[in-house]
């Protein structure tokens, strides 16, 4: 028991009928005052705010009609070429992917595009000699739970089985993982976000990370999908997760070409403005590039120009980054300090505390997650659907909820977390009172 | 006969064995001395010149650090969204697609990818609630002769049979398209470029155009691959072809899902960071959609609001045309008029002179493409090479030869072409000389 407010908290497993009545009672009343004033705000897209775009309004003038556009290499950026992105760019993004630049092919406006494109000429025309998967009986993919919704739509969209896998505080159940992709080899992939996890926040430990490079898939052509979405984009100067860097480990272990590696400026400089990259082993590559050089003659090299000319080198990207952290970071303390003021000692959910990312991972109680956001949508406050974070939208537990802190003001954040947190707690004394009287 | 520069000239056909075997000596020497000037020289990719890519640096101010980057109908560009893309990019692009801004969606860098995502999405997924092509035993595409090699390569890439359909001055051969399309439901598509074609330059008749929105094709997923990439690309002001815009005519003859139509600003601002535009019917969209909405999250718009903002409208890209053919039309006069001086009279091969785009196709003697090309890259005069303009690489009769005039100077276009008459020169005498010695 704890005291919130000078009250006295009682955990709702523990209240007794009339209790739990009482307070359901009480919370509609107060969410009822809520709901009357007509809110309408939104937590469920991982969106930078505008003052987060605007650190980013520098790039606009990087480049003017003075500008010289040819690249270190000499090419005119204006011009058609530069299939895998011109050097600097790849060396940019090659020091924040921590990898080889020669491994790294940039792309265009988006990581996503790219990881569909990768599923398209697996599906079409196989990984590196092997049978293409639409000529395949049966496609799996391994998906840790709770994970990112758009991964799990795309791989659904290409009739992919999905598999969950649970998530443990280390990264996915690498047991799990493990035992399936030995004993099956229609699982052809796994989705990962190792740092900061989408919606966990939560990273890879070291031990998981060794284990992955390790794994020893039944299918040849089985590759991890090691989604980098959050690799530079800390909330803390001094507390930071550092990963094992996947590409650099599969080669120690013997397996390198078990990885794509994928990561964009997105959530860095301007999402759907900024650049996407691949990184991966030759091998990979070269089948990579084998479809690439018929889809396009290159991707957009005066935006990769602009970027480099804005960021300069890595440092100028970890100095951006600690900006946008400046901005992010209250947001996020705001969420977990109203989670612990509200909800702290009832018993009722459990809640991330991540280092850094887009996204704080509350767990209901089982059976309570869509029920809460149904009750903030009508009271004007759009969550993540319930389910998202589930293959096929199914959370078999119905307890996930992403908040996704980021795009609301401060203001909005707190008005809209009260709202939350009523509802988590109507949902669950509800659920409370409904198991107490056996139903 | 003819005269040039004051000399009688005979045709090659006519010639004896002793005069051939004389003018083949002569030539050798004017190649050799050619060949001893070590130039390096390109003829072969539509690419725009230095010039031309100047015109655009304008883009390059549009957009400040002070600018807002709101688009009109009040999305901030900077951030995710916007699927189709923005309002007014796709009004802009839709008058210069001649297309209601509805039907048209805004793609990313490059009218291929959105070609390629086609092919791919009918590979994966079917058209239309059709079965996907992965699942069936043959899928055929014509395509007309010559054509563009990359609309080729990627056709191939998907294992999708080749079918050449003859070119007339009028476009592909009609009776042949109406006659295959009816009798083959394996055929899913043809490949057009129907205005300032690549490579021929010349546009499609109204009456071509009339046959396609009218085809029967036994298919059900048949569709017109419209690559309308040079709609706007014109050489004169006063003496342009006009197209029936395909969409519309499709629609009046109760064919509106029969068309997908392609276009960029590659050609335009700057090649691989323009915007690329396809136009269709509702039903091809909502299909379209279906995949796109899994692949991103939208493209790039703060580059749509550069270009809306660099152009203006319509007429701004009008004028922004005009500018560039006053830098390349000289180059096509160039051509022709070497071509004319080199080769009038002599029987020996003949060439388009096209209002607008950016090639023009030398027509050899049969079995010389091959022996041209080869002779002038060892000169130093990079041509396409003989047989990309057909599928497969292998042309037929040997004949096309592709001229690209846009990228090299003037000087240096007029180095190069001397090469190449040279060339055709001395493949015709030994071809003829061949013929004549019964070899």
């Amino acid at each position: 028991m704890l005291h919130r407010k000078g009250i006295l908290m009682k955990l709702y497993a523990e209240m007794t009928v009339e209790e739990l009545t009482q307070e359901i009672s009480k919370l509609k009343k107060e969410y009822k005052i809520m709901q009357a004033k007509g809110m309408n705000l939104d937590m469920s897209r991982g969106k930078p705010c505008q003052d987060q775009l605007d650190l980013s309004m520098g790039m606009m003038d990087v480049l003017s009609s003075s500008s010289d556009l040819h690249c270190e290499e000499g090419m005119d950026c204006r011009n058609y070429g530069a299939l895998t992105g011109i050097k600097e760019a790849r060396e940019l993004l090659g020091d924040m992917m921590e990898n080889n630049p020669k491994d790294i092919i940039i792309y265009g406006n988006s990581s996503l595009n790219v990881m569909f494109d990768t599923l398209g000429r697996s599906w079409a025309h196989g990984v590196m000699g092997n049978t293409p998967w639409c000529r395949l009986p049966k496609v799996k993919f391994l998906c840790p739970v709770p994970g990112y919704d758009r991964h799990f739509a795309m791989t659904e969209y290409f009739g992919i089985e999905m598999i969950p896998v649970p998530m443990t505080p280390d990264g996915p159940d690498m047991d799990i993982v493990e035992k399936l992709v030995a004993e099956d080899d229609a699982i052809k992939g796994i989705w990962c976000v190792p740092k900061y996890s989408n919606p966990m926040g939560t990273s890879y430990s070291d031990a998981t990370v060794r284990r992955f490079a390790r794994l020893k898939p039944a299918a040849p052509d089985f590759r991890i999908y090691w989604d980098n979405a959050y690799g530079v984009h800390h909330l803390y100067d001094d507390h930071q997760d550092y990963l094992i860097e996947i590409l650099a480990e599969c080669k120690r272990a013997g397996n390198p070409d078990l990885v794509y590696k994928f990561s964009s400026t997105s959530k860095i400089t301007f999402p759907g403005s900024g650049i996407a990259a691949l990184a991966t082993s030759p091998n990979n590559m070269t089948d990579c590039l084998a479809q690439l050089r018929f889809q396009t003659i290159g991707h957009d090299k005066v935006n990769q120009l602009r970027h480099v000319r804005f960021f300069k080198n890595i440092h100028g990207i970890v100095e951006h980054m600690r900006k946008h952290a400046d901005i992010i970071r209250p947001k996020f303390e705001l969420v977990e300090n109203i989670l612990d003021e509200d909800l702290g000692g009832l018993g009722i959910g459990t809640w991330t505390k991540p280092l850094g990312g887009y996204f704080i991972l509350f767990d209901s109680l089982p059976g309570c997650a869509k029920d809460i956001v149904d009750r903030a949508k009508k009271a004007g406050v759009t969550m993540t659907p319930a389910g998202a974070t589930w293959p096929y939208g199914k959370d078999l537990n119905d307890s996930n909820i992403r908040i996704a802190p980021t795009f609301p003001s401060l203001d909005e954040l707190e008005k809209a977390m009260r709202v939350f947190t009523i509802c988590v707690r109507i949902a669950s004394a509800k659920r409370c009172l409904a198991l107490k009287e056996g139903q």
